[in-house]
């Protein structure tokens, strides 16, 4: 990729040694003709101006003019009214150059691009409120202090911190100051940190969801912990196998379990906060997409129950983008020093104008207007998927629909999970099986078998994309029986 | 902290149920006293409409409105013309408050907020580029696919990548690809992801510039590296003591030692990578500051001296703002793979908008611009420095001056470090000790001796400032003598 530096291009380091025999003119012409074959300025790149060359070396300017006049001459340059002196196209550079990056090597890798995405997790993309975003960028960096510019709290802003707690407490029925909450770059990274702080607090095992979110395994064991797998259910994770695992810990997805969907029950729920008291266990509740229902009455937090049982963590990656890496930590006091640690070794903080805007975009009511839009086309594409199925695959069911914009397939008897992958994916259609989706344990105990399913996220996938991308897997169903 | 909601207020989760003896009005009344008292809405905090918690909950409207007004009477509530019903002051919520934060407990341990900072390295946070910055989100954000609003690929935006590395060739002299360019969130989350996989590839002591940035032992040791300490003098770091150490790593600030200031002399540059080269080493550079020169040439990155030895980490830390939280790492590409692994399962990403709006404040020649301008005021405050040392501490040297943004103050004989400290503190100058720059080495081999000094930036200092807080440590040190 060529870079085309426009404006003042930036300055080309480049030496001359006054002190030697060579005449300055050629010390020119050598060091600029060498940064070219050595491929640091590319074909088609600008060469600074004779004028900033000249001052930045402190030679004349007609010297540097002559430099350009030889390289022009002997093909390296290129000169073009009103656009400079240009590196020119057939020159080679000497490095081996590398011009289709990781990116496209593991696209190609992957096949061909789907034009059907059913991945799990993404929202809405299109939805996003660019405008209202911008508008909290723009009115955080004009009220906030010059300060705010340097490094900041490790724990994070001290107004979203606030909002977010304020938030969790009347939309979650949560428990939580601003003072235990902390802001981080996304989920991911707030597990991280509060698995290292279990580690560090003598917790040795933790259970989690089997199938459960992917990779969370290998986080708990770079964090330093060891896994058991515990089943899941229509009334989610079976606390009565969490509680033989002898483990005490527990990471799970109780308001919409991944992949399943299911919500967990209210006698689940209390058993999990009397198994985490009589074990002097932690909860580790991941309590995402909370915030999109159908068919049900808001499930509060677990925190709410078990404010000291309970570190619950959220991001706005399933309710605005995941682009913005916002998440936050909600911790009881006797971890917070420990995942303070973790976050100011590691990475220091999030961009504190992202911070400001956030708090911003749900303080002034912006974030709860774009969830309220949202929620009707995921009402939509919800309907319309369960009557896409209804219609186009025989003997196949669909669950975990009270919340959020994922959903599990589970595969009519004799269609083979990898096998409807594979050919969904040669369809255009990109679906991940449930199998993606299972925990590899450390404790070597076998895990209960899961029926073939496909995790079908609808988030970022219109209605019509809906209809004809349940059509091919009927298809594909049908043809296979 | 009170949580104004402005606009919609965010929904207060609140449960009745049905299928109970007791009356829906009573339950409605008694689940909103109970959510006041039990602080999870707050004094000062708005109450939904009416209209809004009468839909939330599928009870009528008059309903509500009784409700709210046995609350008014009891006193949990009040009601004001055109901003609606809030939680009265007098409600003492029932759990713990906790309003003072640990962002206050914090600054309070360190004793009052100095009105002068000599903080080390921290830019010119008055001159941030604020509108260009703006321009740059903006136009991002009206450009960007609406793919990129998702997970997006873990090495970062290509076009930033290639643009970083086109920057890195041209002004650092250095060799490197888009390719081989990963996007971080500053500098020390680089760092973490190089030093695991360093770790991962066999190594097992680093060398670390004694003394050198802060911290950097610790994270070090948490990346599974054990470390020796090198000294350091006016060429930079001791390559023959790093060579006795038998580390196989290293990680330094060449251009721009932290903190002495020293530049890594011609000699020395050769020798440390002739001594990569025989021990099979790995040289991790930090290259910072050198974007600020004053008396010298440019010095080159390492990187394009030895790019298949050296990994170089830099950010806008320095020359922007801390609060971005945006760094590079230039890897061989035998590491690359270990450090995309930890980037994926440790947070995923840096903000794809702050990634594609760096790409284009560097594109388009703004970045050069900001550099320029707050060049010339860092050599003003640089050469008043000087001068005020010159005129204010009789028997005191200031060295470390040929870049960046902070020096190193010898103390005069007979002046304790520590003690200058804490006075200066008290009179309202913040400043550290060398001493707080030394690293705590896993071999047990004793540290040579440092003489007292201190660490002066003077990046976010005015004139003014500096002219007054090198005259309070001049009068402290008389007074010390």
């Amino acid at each position: 990729m060529t870079v085309d530096f426009s404006g003042p291009v930036p300055e080309l380091a480049l030496d001359v040694d006054r002190s030697a025999d060579v005449p300055l003119g050629r010390q020119v012409q050598d060091t600029l003709r060498s940064a070219i074959r050595s491929g640091r300025v590319r074909s088609g790149e600008r060469l600074p101006s004779s004028r900033q060359l000249a001052d930045q070396l402190g030679v004349s300017r007609g010297l540097v003019v002559s430099a350009y006049e030889q390289l022009l001459a002997e093909g390296y340059v290129v000169t073009t009214v009103g656009s400079g002196t240009r590196v020119a196209d057939s020159v080679t550079a000497a490095v081996t150059s590398t011009p289709s990056d990781a990116v496209e090597v593991d696209s190609a890798r992957l096949g061909p691009v789907p034009h059907i995405d059913f991945g799990y997790g993404v929202p809405d993309l299109r939805a996003f409120c660019t405008r209202d975003w911008l508008w909290a960028l723009g009115d955080a960096i004009r009220t906030m202090r010059t300060a705010d510019l340097g490094d900041g709290a490790v724990e994070g802003d001290p107004q979203l911190r606030a909002v977010l707690a304020g938030y969790h407490r009347r939309v979650r029925a949560g428990s939580v100051d601003a003072a235990h909450t902390i802001v981080v770059a996304g989920f991911r990274q707030g597990l991280t940190f509060v698995l290292s702080a279990l580690a560090g607090h003598g917790i040795e095992w933790i259970g989690l969801e089997d199938p459960g979110p992917g990779d969370h395994d290998q986080i708990a064991r770079r964090a330093g912990l060891r896994v058991s797998a515990v089943p899941v259910d229509a009334d989610g994770i079976r606390v009565d196998r969490l509680r033989a695992t002898g483990a005490r810990a527990v990471l799970l997805t109780p308001a919409h379990q991944c992949p399943t969907g299911a919500v967990l029950s209210p006698a689940r729920r209390h058993e999990l906060v009397q198994w985490a008291h009589e074990v002097d266990g932690v909860i580790v509740e991941d309590d995402y997409d909370v915030e999109f229902r159908y068919d049900r009455q808001p499930v509060g937090s677990l925190q709410g129950l078990a404010p000291e049982r309970v570190v619950a963590l959220g991001s706005v990656s399933k309710t605005l983008a995941p682009a913005l890496r916002i998440g936050w930590v909600f911790a009881p006091p006797r971890f917070r020093a420990d995942i303070l640690t973790e976050k100011r070794l590691s990475c220091r903080g999030v961009p504190h104008l992202d911070q400001a805007a956030l708090a911003r975009l749900i303080q002034t009511g912006r974030f709860d207007r774009h969830l309220r839009k949202v929620r009707v086309s995921y009402r939509q594409r919800r309907d319309t998927l369960v009557s896409a199925v209804a219609e186009s695959i025989a003997g196949a069911t669909i669950t975990g629909l009270d919340a959020g914009h994922h959903a599990l397939l589970r595969l009519p008897p004799g269609v083979d999970e990898e096998h409807a992958v594979a050919h969904a994916r040669a369809a255009g259609v990109a679906v991940r099986g449930v199998s993606d989706y299972r925990v590899t344990p450390d404790d070597g105990a076998p895990r209960d078998p899961f029926p073939p399913a496909l995790v079908i996220g609808f988030g970022n996938v219109t209605i019509r994309q809906i209809r004809e991308g349940i059509g091919v897997l009927g298809r594909l169903a049908a043809a296979r029986r």
